[in-house]
């Protein structure tokens, strides 16, 4: 069996996504099965020795572990456990082997290995996140007065400045990163039907077998089940949604940076813009580029896991929890590529204010036009003010125009018009999210 | 223009979903144009009696508007708000029209309108899901210990209970319940490119426009914004995310109803099921469908509001704003209309334990084999427990068979086979949703 | 029960989507049940009198029949049928009442009733796509030979035509269109459980019964089906596809118009541009945003249609069926909606060839580097050929650098600089979508 | 780096999805470079000597390209065409080094390269769909009067037979593959801007351009697109259709085996069901349960496709086009996959008829209840069908009460409760299928 996928046609994840590759779920498998070996120990079920032992050979024996041999072997049965479960029985001494997955489910290993993978993957996002955001606010602080056009449905509206831009990117990347850090992922032990019968048979008694689940989820480094959610699938679908909102903030942000680079518009580019030799005009944004390309596929992965959530027919369904696995994977890593380019691309963004100055000019004064409407109105009545604006939108000296206005005698014309006195709050929502965080920190 | 939905192609809302009808978007928009000219007095920049006269001239006119002309006026230029402004204007004396839409842009209404809309919805949602949960708790409780079969991809595989299989349901219907209480609905207050500009403009400084941004929150009954979220969505896709999260929960308790009411299962029958007079052995779950049909459709809506969220490009974006109204509000219909199903259902829902207990005794006592496996492999081995298990499969008596083996004479062979031995924290779990709950209360 | 939705929420939709309002259905249901009385008559079951007066009966009633009640009514048994059978029963005289929904099943009207809805709506899309289609060929003729950047990854790369552009969108909704008029639309008459058993036993023979389906569908105006589709659901969702097939083509342009009108590149107008009176500096691209709103939600309706035909379980399924209905309406709307836009949208488009050409020169005529390399690296070698056009890049005189190369002595290096000598098949791919439907027509 | 995706989380495709493989790609993209060398030689353009050293120095050197160190090289530039030509260029004759990738752009060559991918693919795609399809055809033709009962929203309806479940299964194979065979698949060539400008240059004439786009498809194995389509992405998306409707077709069989094999229905059994050694009373359906874990799947990958297809903006866009590769990539492994196990499952499906027959049984006769309205209706009246067949329900002999009827002397009662009797085109239906093919081959 060949490699399907060494990250040819995702360049997103492409070098950032190992944390998720196939061979790190039949490790976290082991960890599972090992965990659980220990927890026996823990609540005195089974001798330390043995326990032990298992680990100790399993440790060994895992890395020898062919992942496509065993891919191929878990077709029969439908999932990764069973196979894997007769290859760790014959790597631990016989003594020990009674303790090789006892009593578990496979689910009860593999939903465990996924939380395993899913936590350590969590911690790469939302670093990156989390260097992403810093470096905006890095950008806000300097770029906290370089005044910028806002743009609604395409076209010049209002001043803003290049500080808020980028604190309003930094804003959804933190978001994000929260509710990364808030997730709850729990580890898995309910045994063949959720009722943990199998193990309160092994232990003896049903408190023996609920301190197993919190030994086992301690082990694992995961968070103590309420109960098994074999059925019950929020641990999944919270990740998912969060990961989704992790991919949409990077994808916000890439689209900016895309529409920012743009020839005629150049107020952003990427410092490691994929060049073309033939083309040397081109200043690819070549990160945005892959970034989007994540977040136009990360909502439909979020929707299926979702759907396998409310299919979770039974005590274990025909097909919704292993529609789950690849998909929730395939998250993972979109995750990781959106959030490590994020981190990268703005860690080398190039601003150049000077464009985003020029194209603030490019409609010839109006982009003040509402607070001319604001201020005039009242002074000369709404048709008036739009028929001067008109005047000025036809080529008119906007100023000249102002002044020249009798009921406008009193007004700093020249200031009115100063885009730079136009920007609101936007001074204060920078130093709101660079100086909250220097008190954090 | 005629009504394009009036519910005929949606029964799973139909009914239950007047909270997100155009109609109580069009008062959501009213209001939160009141709540603006409200909090311009509450900071004492307007005077309370124009407000005040805004408010009653708003209440009096928002009757008489006609959804489908203001929905056709609402095309040229994309959203409604702007032919609202217009009639609202109209309808509110001269002196106090200056109050109207001060300063705002058509997203800090329309946002804020959805959001209004959606704290109306949410709450007949929980209320629905509490009442859900409500009902199989006291199913849980009342069938703590009656026995069911646990089935795992489609096959019988361990005993369970009913009381567990309703607390299981239970637990997924409350998480979503509270995911919904702990969402953060903000106003939306930002102006035209997000610096809020013109309310600085308007209110004369920074500060009075911070104060017009909470007492705007306060007054529309939405959570204060850190900043506008013209472009920073989660607001919209964690609201979706907690939808779709309840859709889901009532979709697994309605997958698990409808199989269960198969006609050769019979465990469970809705009381309410729509019979048909030509077939009258039909008694189909009727409501368990409707769910269903919700499900299947909810995770996709979902995905709609993220690729809108990362897809937010500038300061209001291309089309991307549009795609989130339709999609949101479908949503919320199916959240509403899926729990309100799942409340009415298992409210009516009648148990078949006969059934249950008939069904679970079909695989020849082999329902026990995991526990036989546990029992007798250190006793015989695994060789010896599996062909004794394929002789009881191919029909032997396993009592008798077990019996006959002289290393199973200590055993008390008749507990052994009990399913109802073989629970494991069945009770337990039941309890402890049953038990928190009488707490809390 | 309020109507949901007029619109309000749907302005791509507003105003084009009456075809496919709850009312629409509900006439193609009567239609339905008249072509099934007709039917029977057209094979000598019936008498044609009989059958007569059920057609007379209904023509009278239906517009009576009040659409939000029916839906209230159709809650209980989950779809509209049987709520409305006994409405028109009760509106047929006693001797006629017999042939009403004589031997059908809900599913037997309802999914005739879709397929007669769908029908007409996919008419007024192909409608719409092909004026639009015919906008773009005279956009394409009139633009043929107007130079143009080509963009790719955002950045300028290669010269192109206005026309050509036009050429390329015009290919995508012809390709639509061409799509919707292959779709097969059969007509569903199978029964209870797809044997057509009902129509055996009234009609006496299994000949007739097949002859039967044959008339029903002629006299619904549908295709002739091969069999029951009531579980094999490839009619919903070829429709599904290419309805969303067409929403691409038409947010492919949408999204080129929306880019080509940004204040930056000014290069299209949208005619009908909506303006706002504060900001008149802006000319939104409303229909492309409208459009592009569509887009973004279409493709997760379809995936929705293809969800409910995987999951067709049994000989009616529970739940994916009732999934179908709003999906596959609301996607309909979208494509009308889409198509319409798609079609006024350029029918009022302005071109501003002026800077096209303006945009063009911004790289300081470095958009030919692609020619220069080809040409001039087998003369002086790729590296020289890279050297010399950074060189440009960095603001040198290009064909100054070029004219003083020995080596490019025999080069004509004005055409070689020339834009409008690099664009290759441009003319004729104009060339062949005007021609090829000149003598089509 | 490490292989991400080795087949460990999808067992689906796991074994049947080697023609996807990155290598695969990679070896496509070397055929697709060779193929245009090949052309200009065709077209006389090259000289055929270097055009075969080309081909042949590729040939020796792409076995020895390392997959994951071009996936990380393809990470900068954003495609893996850029990479790999360095690597190719190097590979061949400095000579014949001019002719590699001579005027192409990386999309070229990507999209061609992933149109031969997909060609093979679906060959094998359609082969499994025939294959069971045919087995299908067997089974309908087997058991062809075999009754089964019809169940409609999870009841019992009407007779059916399971000659005709199986005809059904097939129609919904056949239209897939037959849907397969009609897609247009072809090559792409349209130089960086779609005008064929570089080809023009490097031809001489834009009629030798128009050769070579035929020549290069020739070779490629595709059809010769009528202009370059590197954003009219219909190709991809009627592609992406047709597969997520094979996917479809097998979910319904396997939605249909999964139910019919559960322990209380039986009328079905994999005939390699996943026993579990534990727990041999389980004989998973396990091919069913993945068959419905991919359908699950599919949809939204088709929808990620229609959204780069919609959002393909300029001439090459800003991340759409890169969504596509990893989204058709895996519904490609979800088709073979899919159709692979169902061609396997229906091959060694059990067929318990005794079982069917005996679930026909389990209302008390009244599986015929609807016929027994339609004839004793007209009778005795509608109020006293409905209250005899209650009386059955209740537990009342149903040919005891129907003989009992005076009005009902002159019927055959036993055959009009004969469900054998009412099964109506059943038979016929099966004939269609099975006779139509034996004409065909």
């Amino acid at each position: 069996m060949t490699a399907i996928d060494e990250g040819l046609l995702g360049p997103v994840g492409a070098g950032r996504d190992d944390l998720v590759a196939d061979r790190r779920f039949l490790d976290a498998l082991v960890e599972a099965e090992v965990a659980l070996a220990a927890a026996y120990a823990d609540i005195g079920v089974a001798s330390p020795t043995l326990s032990r032992a298992v680990a100790d050979a399993l440790a060994d024996a895992s890395a020898g572990f062919d992942v496509a041999e065993i891919a191929a072997a878990a077709v029969a049965g439908g999932n990764p456990v069973i196979p894997m479960v007769a290859r760790l029985k014959a790597a631990v001494p016989a003594d020990a082997r009674f303790w090789v997955h006892r009593g578990a489910t496979s689910q009860d290993i593999w939903d465990t290995a996924i939380m395993i993978v899913a936590r350590r993957a969590l911690q790469q996002v939302r670093s990156s996140l989390e260097d992403a955001a810093q470096s905006l606010r890095d950008l806000a602080a300097a770029h906290r007065d370089d005044l910028a056009v806002a743009r609604t449905l395409t076209q010049h509206a209002v001043p803003t400045t290049i500080g808020l831009r980028a604190a309003v990117w930094q804003r959804s990347l933190r978001r994000a990163a929260q509710h990364l850090e808030a997730l709850e992922l729990p580890a898995q032990l309910g045994g063949a039907g959720g009722t943990l019968a199998s193990f309160v048979e092994i232990t003896g008694s049903p408190d023996a077998a609920a301190r197993l689940v919190a030994a086992f989820a301690d082990r694992a480094g995961l968070a103590v089940p309420a109960a098994a959610w074999h059925v019950t699938r929020w641990p999944i679908t919270e990740l998912g949604d969060a990961l989704v909102q992790s991919v949409d903030a990077a994808g916000k942000l890439a689209t900016d940076v895309a529409t920012l680079s743009r020839t005629e518009i150049g107020e952003l580019a990427e410092g490691t813009g994929g060049g073309s030799s033939a083309m040397p005009q081109k200043q690819n944004p070549a990160e945005a580029v892959l970034i989007r390309s994540a977040a136009l596929r990360a909502p439909q992965l979020g929707a299926t896991l979702h759907l396998a959530a409310a299919l979770a027919a039974d005590e274990r369904p025909d097909g919704a929890w292993h529609a789950e696995w690849p998909t929730l994977r395939e998250l993972l890593r979109l995750a990781l590529g959106a959030s490590g380019h994020a981190s990268t691309m703005v860690a080398h963004l190039r601003v150049h204010a000077d464009a985003a100055a020029r194209n603030l000019a490019l409609t010839n004064g109006l982009v003040v036009s509402e607070r001319l409407s604001l201020v005039l109105a009242p002074l000369i009545g709404k048709e008036r003010v739009a028929r001067l604006v008109a005047d000025a939108a036809a080529g008119g000296d906007l100023a000249a125009l102002v002044k020249a206005l009798p009921e406008a005698s009193d007004l700093d014309v020249d200031a009115l018009l100063d885009p730079a006195d136009y920007t609101g709050l936007a001074g204060r929502l920078v130093d709101d999210v660079t100086h909250t965080h220097q008190e954090e920190a």
